[in-house]
């Protein structure tokens, strides 16, 4: 396999794109070329990479023509649209929005979870799954493998930074203003988020879901290849600056013991246990793996354990997972 | 029965005791007599109620004799202490710490879901449940009362006026730290706080629960009378000042419509419904009910519901719910 890669960026400049850009540079990642696209807002600027700089670029017809890999980060609309261009030009799409998550013929890839999907036929469009459920599969996948899962309840506690830098900047803003007893205007939010909680992530469906728990609970089931499990999101906005995190209570089949429940979470791949103290999301922040911690087995039904799980949302849920697909695809080893 | 007071606040200077204060003033409770007590620190202040002015004493032998009700928001050392003294000297002890609230012989009480228990024989302590209990437990009486319930689950984001004065203060000064890139070093925290999530409330126990979440499943089942109930609890400090907020998922023993479901919350004292948006911490705080929203049934299993539930820890996660009880015991309308 091809080992100097030719990569485009969408989104070269939002949150993910530019993590993207940090990722490449800490993994040493054989980038030959560096072809980054942002709105036109940007042109003029550049991208820096493993000592050489690329001008940023706008989407045009026969635009990825000559790159290995698109790595997209720019929303639904755009992935829809430009992520089959890609592809007709010759590259694979690394999609990071929610265009192809569900389409029953595209992967939907966690690596650590379901990289088996990306070797038979490579698939020319990967998904990138949500934030949420990355962190939430990588976690399942062990305990559904040894054990069979019966049932999954999870809560989350998300950062602002998964609504972007602009959601990121405002509640830097809203909190100085909080603290000066100023009068606050949300605008990346619904409400207030400083020193608040929005119970709602993404837009609100007619089923009393939000957007972001029913991603959780379909691709969750997609990914595990668990159709029929049953599983349960509440999604909450926290005034937390980056990385969620999540309780999840997993109901399974029969009795097991604590050396075997935190041992199969230990061997997982991707996967942290924290013993000594607990994971708390400014300490998972800039870093790659999921924690998981305050493992513990519920005191009424033995069958059922609980755990605590964090990671950042933006290199594993977003930048990171991205890359580790590209590396499967090119069979590249990610220097870590 | 006597319809003016005399009033012992125990704790009087600290959040909860200042809110009681605020509450008797509010509801023109008919305070005969307050008498203020704190710690030595607090000797030479005075505490102001309905156009008198109270000088603050500090315990000491006999100082309750002549009191109806001393309300005590002091901790559990100071509760288990003083309170049985309050009795010897003829008063009501209503008591806001853990010391008496899982004695057998006590009433743990949320006037909305067993003030009948204050009424047969009068008790002469009754117990003040935790905070994140009371607001779960009347939303979950009539659910237990029309239905019954086969299982609870609950996740906590817990505000950080639940541990006190200067841990509310100490998340502005450390949230402005946060703000300068300034170091933090936790006082009242066992972590940072600001832009922070700690999932611990309270000390952790050897069985992987921290005592804030067996507060929450044993007074759950004591006070709603279900000793065989399944609760499970998973609590979290965040960076929230005021309002303590839940997701609930119950399961009940059957399949209800949502008119059933929600009507039964609808037809429940203490408890609003919010339909229009959801109630948030930044919404609930200075008020005294409880409140509940994004009411919805689980995808999977239809006869779990769920929902998010948020109220002023201070108000009736404390004082106010103190104050209901004396009402009780007292036969007197409260003034709202």
């Amino acid at each position: 396999m091809k080992k100097n890669l030719k990569v485009g960026l969408v989104g070269a400049t939002g949150m993910v794109g530019q993590t993207f850009v940090k990722l490449l540079e800490e993994t040493h990642f054989p980038v030959e070329e560096l072809r980054p696209f942002a709105s036109e807002a940007s042109l003029g600027k550049s991208i820096s990479l493993q000592g050489k700089s690329y001008p940023i670029q706008i989407l045009k017809d026969k635009c990825f023509v000559g790159l290995d890999v698109v790595f997209f980060s720019s929303g639904d609309d755009i992935s829809a649209e430009w992520a089959p261009k890609a592809v007709a030009d010759g590259a694979f799409a690394v999609d990071n929005s929610a265009a192809f998550r569900m389409d029953d013929s595209k992967v939907l890839c966690v690596p650590e979870v379901n990289s088996h999907l990306l070797h038979k036929n490579k698939p020319a469009i990967v998904a990138n799954p949500n934030c949420s459920t990355i962190q939430l599969v990588v976690a399942l996948k062990p305990l559904v493998e040894k054990f069979g899962v019966e049932r999954v309840h999870v809560a989350t506690y998300q950062a602002v930074s998964g609504a972007g830098q602009a959601a990121y900047d405002e509640l830097l803003e809203q909190t100085k203003k909080a603290l000066n007893q100023q009068t606050i205007e949300p605008q990346n939010f619904l409400h207030q988020i400083a020193f608040n909680l929005i119970p709602q992530v993404g837009s609100m469906g007619a089923n009393g879901f939000c957007s972001e728990e029913i991603k959780i609970i379909k691709e969750t089931k997609k990914i595990l290849g668990q159709p029929q499990l049953p599983v349960s999101a509440f999604t909450v906005r926290v005034p937390v600056l980056n990385s969620h995190s999540e309780v999840a209570w997993v109901r399974l089949p029969k009795k097991i013991s604590r050396e075997e429940f935190v041992g199969a979470l230990k061997a997982q791949v991707g996967l942290q246990v924290v013993e000594s103290s607990y994971p708390m999301p400014k300490d998972c922040s800039n870093k790659n793996p999921v924690y998981v911690g305050r493992i513990h087995q519920d005191l009424d039904d033995p069958q059922t354990w609980i755990f605590w799980v964090v990671a950042d949302n933006i290199r594993k849920g977003a930048a990171w997972n991205g890359l580790q697909i590209a590396s499967e695809l090119f069979d590249i080893s990610l220097n870590q």
